[in-house]
């Protein structure tokens, strides 16, 4: 398969390593490949939210039809003290009402990266969250989860999206308070 | 200390037990108990969160100028896709609207109760994450979790407690849906 990540820093660094570790190709798009097309089958958007709106102004239309995954954690970081997305909606929710056409999943948003690139969580096996509507798609991200040497766990609907933003959240906050390490976090224990 | 445990459930009979096991002196009030007055420097909530409007209600004076925990998840059982509180909001949160006198804590909501007898969510220690506004409140409580033998995580202001309750939601349909057991969770690794 032929995964797209768009965003070169640290996370969409970790996830190409992942991929690659899969056997997949990776097409890596950074800032200044704006003119590229997208190619892959699935296209991971390792970016800021912030800059999600223009992701979806400049390559919305290619998009339809195809697996995106969104990273995000929209934080406030001015406050730290709460996300910007209205609290009954989640990064998640915009993308998918801004791109109706594609498979929108949220994964990968509570993982740091350096638990992402060194597959633990102190003693415990990174697991990738997944949440969105399509089954097929969210199987599919499993697949190359998985195969990267990850765990993968389904996380429900597109809407648990809020909870995963939430974790994501309190656990930058335990961080940011030196309560817990960039490489540790809430991990998931079956 | 003489900590009071309104609710004799699973839940509040694990925490008997922590707080016993810290050498604390332990009141543990059921429902037929509704006559007798809580005595403890500290009082745990340990019921469903749709009791809570009865013991506001019945106990809510007697409560002025004491910690009062509040361990509910407010989850809406008839769905199990959502809360029952407005989403910008927590059972926490609404607990201290109607109780203004007292320093109520959210706390114990995110451990299965299992977790808090055995002491460790698979091989990691159990952590109590414990949010509010007053440091001193939660600061004895993180001793009385300490003494009992558990890890405990100040997880800042009350209004975090959004977040625990949304940690726990998930972790709560993860196993309902069988892709965690009841004894293992979001486990803390610092």
């Amino acid at each position: 398969m032929n995964i797209t990540i768009i965003g070169t820093g640290s996370m969409g660094q970790a996830l190409s390593s992942l991929v690659a570790k899969g056997g997949h190709d990776v097409q890596l798009l950074g800032s200044a490949d704006q003119g590229t097309e997208a190619t892959g089958d699935v296209v991971v958007l390792a970016v800021p939210y912030p800059a999600l709106r223009e992701i979806v102004e400049q390559r919305g239309a290619s998009l339809a039809g195809r697996i995106v995954v969104d990273i995000t954690n929209p934080v406030d970081f001015a406050t730290f003290d709460s996300l910007v997305v209205p609290a009954d909606s989640s990064a998640a929710a915009e993308l998918a009402a801004a791109l109706p056409e594609s498979h929108v999943l949220k994964a990968f948003n509570t993982t740091f990266g350096s638990t992402l690139t060194s597959g633990a969580v102190g003693d415990v096996p990174t697991t990738v969250l997944i949440a969105g509507d399509d089954s097929t798609a969210k199987a599919t991200l499993a697949d190359v989860v998985t195969a990267g040497g990850l765990q993968a766990v389904d996380a429900g609907s597109l809407s648990r999206a809020r909870e995963l933003e939430s974790i994501a959240f309190l656990q930058m906050t335990l961080a940011a308070a030196e309560k817990i390490s960039w490489s540790g976090g809430l991990a998931l224990v079956s």
